[in-house]
C-alpha cells in the first residue's frame, strides 16, 4: 500500500457528521469522526485501545465518545478520560490515536500523518464553496478504484467528449485550445473551446440561449487529490471573468488501495437563488460524476490484474500533459515519504 | 491456519439433523453430518474420494450415503459398501474419513483430530439442557469472526452492561465483585452484583417485581471452546443457591479463520412450563448474541488487518483476568499440537 | 494460472454479437466481441492503449470502434484509425490487440494465443448444428469452477444415472457397455445401455413409447475442450444408425481458473418441425447442464482448497478412462507450452 500520509485529506462533509460518530476509512485507517458538544470535529482511530472495538458504535456521554463494548470513555483528543472497570485506572495505553481536524470552506480536512507537521496553512483554496457570492450544491460518491484513475480522469476534461456525451459533447472540440500551467505544488490545465454551439449543459446554464458561445474548461490540482475546477460559457468573444461560470470541488480521499472517496460540489455564481439551477446541477453530478465517470474507473480498475501481468504500459495522448505531471507529482511526494 | 484439533466441539443442534444430510464446516472441514436409519449421527468428510463431490448433496440409500455424483455409497464409518461401475471393486483409496461422533446433553459433539486420542470422557458437562428440572430453548448463530473474539466476549460478562444495555444495563454496576476460580482445563469467572434495581431482562424474570436483588453472572469454560453461564437473581440478601436462574449454553466452533459457529441454550429453572418465559429468552438470545454482540466482534474482526499491520496490542484491563487466562489456556493447547 | 493458450476456444454464440459490443473474459484475457457492419466479427482485447479504458463499452462510429473515455478509434484488426486529440497522432503504440476469428457451425472461434499458429483447419467439426437435416436448439451457462471438472464430467456420461437422475435413470445401468477410442488430438468413449426401459428423457425422445430400447450415450472430445456428445435410442435391437439422436454441443472456455464459460447445444434428427421437443430439449439443458451439473462442480471447485492442502489424489473407477486419457492429453498441452 502506497499512500502519501503527510498532507490533508477530505474525510468527511460537514453535513455527514453529529455526535452520532461517523465511521470511515481513509489511507486504509479506520476513522471514528463526530461532531463534540462545543461543535468542533474529533477524529479518532476507531479502534478501541482495549479489545478493538469500533468507538464509532459507541455514543457521546458528557461529552466523551463512549465504547460500545466495555464503556471506556474518550475526549476529542484521544485521551481515556474514564474506565468503568476495577479501580479505574487509565494508564496511557488506554488512549486512542487522535487526528488533527480542520473545517474549512465546508469541508473536513483529517491529517493521517506525523502530526508534528500537520500545518493548516497548507490546506488548498476552496474558499467559493462558501462565498456568499456563490451558491454551492453537492454530495458524496463512492467509488472502487484507486484514487489516481479519478486523478488522471478529471486532469483532462475533455473526457466529457465521450463519456459525458449526452450533457456535455461540443461541436468545437475539434477547436480546443490548452495550456498546463505548472506551479508549486499546483498544477493547471486550462481549456478554451471558442464558438460552439452550447452543450446541452451550457444551454442550461444559459437558460435556453443558443447563439454561438466560447466556453471554458479549467481545473486546479492541489497536493494530494484536491482539484477545483472551472466551467465557464459566455457568448462569443466576451472576456472569460464576465462568463457565467461554476466552480467544482472534486476531491478525493483514498480508501483503500483499490476504493474512495469522492467529494463533489458545484459553486455557481449565477441563478444563485434558483432552486431550478440547482437541480440542473444535482443531476449533472448523479449522472456525470457517480454514474458515468465511476462506471469507466472501476472498469479500468478490474483491469488492473490484466495489465499488470502482461507489463502494459498506457500510451500518452497529448491531452494527458497535465495528468502525467500531477502523476509524477503524487509519485515524489510517495517517494519522498518511503525515503 | 491453527486450530486445535485434537478436542470436542459441537457440530451442530439434534434438530438440525435427519436422514437428509447436513453439510457443515468446522476447523476448514467440510463434513456430511445425518442421522442413520437406527437414529445414530455419522460424521463423513463431505468429499467423496473419488472426484471430490460433496457427500452432503446425496441422499440414504439402504442406510447407507450414497454420492450424488456417481454413486458409490458410504456406511457411518466411511468405508464404501457400493460401487455401481465396473466390476464394483472397492479398494481401500474408496473408504472416506470418518470423525468420532458423540450426541449428550442435547449437542452433536465431533473430534476432527486423531480418533485415538478421542475420549467421550473429556466431554463437558451441559446436563442442565437435557435435565428434567430446567427447560431449555436455544439455537444456532454464524458469526464471520475468529472464535476467539467470542471466547473474549463471553469471558467477561460485563459487556452486558455496554453492549446489552437494553435489557441488561444495572445501576449497580459499579459494586460488581469478581473472583475467577482456576481449575484443570477449566476456568470460572464470577460476578455478583448486590442490591440494584432488576435489570430489563431480570425483571422479566422477576415478572415484574422490582425490590432490590442481588444478580449473578458466572461463567465456566471448558477447553476448547464451550461455556456454560449462570444468570442469576434474587431478593437482596437471598443465597444464591435460593436464586432463580438460567444456565445458558454459549459453546463457538471455528468455522474458519475468520468464522465460526455458535450454538447457544437458555436452560432455566423456573416458569419451566410457562411458554411466555420461552419467548423471553428467545427475544434475548436474538437480541443480544445473534444481533449485538455479532455487530461488535464482527467490526472487531474487519479491524484484524489493521491492528497486526501496526503492530497494535490490547491494552488489558482488570475485568479481563479470566479472558486472558483463557487465552492463554488456548495458546498453550495449540503449541502442544504444534510441537 | 496455466491455460493452453494455442488453441481454439469458442468465445461467445453468433447470436450473443451484434455491432454494441460483447465484452467477455476468456483464459483471464478481456476481450471486446462485436460484429463489424460487413458482419465480419472481431475481437480486440478489451484495455484500451492509452487509460486502459474498456473497449466493450464504446459503440461503432464508421464501423470502426470507439473508446468510450477518449475516442480513439479502433478497426477491426486493432489498429487505431482516429485519434480526437491534439494533432491526431497515431504512432503504433496506439494499435489494441487482435485476437484471430473464426464464425463457423454457429460457434464464435477465438484463439487466444501466437497469431502465427492460427490454423482454421484445426477447428474441431460442429457441423451438426447448421446442418439442415438437424434442429439446433442451445444457450451459454456461466459456471464457476475450473473447465477440467465440466471436461471430467462430460468424458463419464454415467454421471447422468446419478446427477440428472429425475430424467435420465435407467433401470439397465449394470448392463452397460463401454469402449474408449483414442484419435489423434480425439478422444471418444462410447456406452450402450442394451434392452432397458426408457428412461424419462428418452421416453419422451419416442413419444411416450415404452418398450424394451437399446439406447447410445458418446461423447467425442477435441482438444482443449470442446466435446460433441451422441445420446440415441432406438427399439432393443435396432442398428444404431437407424436410431433417433441428438448430437450435443458441450464446449467450455475457461473465464479464470475458477470459472468458466458453457456453450450447449442440442442437435437432433426427429421432429425437426416440432417446438414441443424444442421444448424437452431446452428444459432438459436448464435442469441438467446449468442446473443439476452446475451444482455438483461449483462445490467441487470449493472444495480445492481442502483437496489440495490435505494432499487429497482422486481415487479412479472404471468409468474414468476417458476422462483420465483426456486429462493427460491436457496436460500434454500445458506442459508442451510452458515448456
Amino acid at each position: 500500500m502506497t499512500f502519501v500520509r503527510n498532507a490533508w485529506y477530505v474525510a468527511a462533509l460537514p453535513e455527514e457528521l453529529s455526535e452520532k460518530p461517523l465511521g470511515r476509512t481513509i489511507l486504509d485507517t479506520p476513522l471514528a469522526l463526530y461532531r463534540q458538544p462545543d461543535g468542533v470535529v474529533a477524529a479518532l482511530l476507531d479502534i478501541c485501545p482495549h479489545r478493538f472495538a469500533p468507538l464509532s458504535d459507541g455514543i457521546l456521554v458528557n461529552g466523551h465518545l463512549q465504547c460500545p463494548y466495555h464503556g471506556l470513555e474518550f475526549d476529542g483528543g484521544g485521551q481515556c478520560v474514564h474506565n468503568p472497570h476495577g479501580n479505574g485506572a487509565r494508564p496511557a495505553s488506554l488512549n486512542v490515536r487522535s487526528f488533527p481536524v480542520v473545517e474549512r470552506d465546508a469541508l473536513i480536512w483529517i491529517w493521517p500523518g506525523d502530526p508534528a507537521l500537520a500545518d493548516p496553512g497548507a490546506i488548498p483554496d476552496f474558499g467559493c464553496r462558501v462565498d456568499p457570492a456563490y451558491r454551492t450544491v453537492g454530495g458524496y460518491g463512492h467509488v472502487d478504484c484507486n484514487y489516481k484513475l479519478l486523478v488522471d480522469n478529471l486532469m483532462d476534461l475533455g473526457h466529457a467528449q465521450y463519456v459525458h456525451r449526452a450533457n456535455a459533447q461540443t461541436d468545437a472540440f475539434d477547436r480546443l485550445e490548452r495550456e498546463v500551467i505548472v506551479g508549486d505544488g499546483e498544477i493547471q490545465a486550462l481549456m478554451k473551446i471558442p464558438g460552439g454551439t452550447p452543450s446541452v449543459l451550457m444551454a442550461k446554464f444559459l437558460r435556453g440561449a443558443n447563439t454561438p458561445v466560447d466556453a471554458w474548461n479549467d481545473i486546479r490540482w492541489n497536493k494530494v487529490s484536491a482539484m477545483l475546477n472551472f466551467i465557464a460559457v459566455a457568448p462569443e468573444g466576451t472576456p472569460k471573468e464576465q462568463s457565467i461560470h461554476s466552480r467544482g470541488t472534486h476531491i478525493l480521499t483514498p480508501e483503500t488501495e483499490a476504493s474512495c472517496h469522492y467529494f463533489f460540489g458545484s459553486s455557481r455564481n449565477f441563478g444563485i437563488d434558483d432552486p431550478e439551477m440547482d437541480g440542473v446541477l444535482r443531476s449533472w453530478q448523479a449522472q456525470a460524476l457517480v454514474k458515468e465517470d465511476k462506471v469507466v474507473v472501476e472498469a479500468i480498475e478490474r483491469r488492473r490484474a490484466y495489465v499488470e501481468a502482461n507489463g502494459i504500459r498506457p500510451a500518452m495522448l497529448s491531452c494527458d500533459e497535465a495528468a502525467v505531471r500531477v502523476s509524477r507529482e503524487i509519485e515524489k511526494l510517495e517517494q519522498l515519504e518511503a525515503a
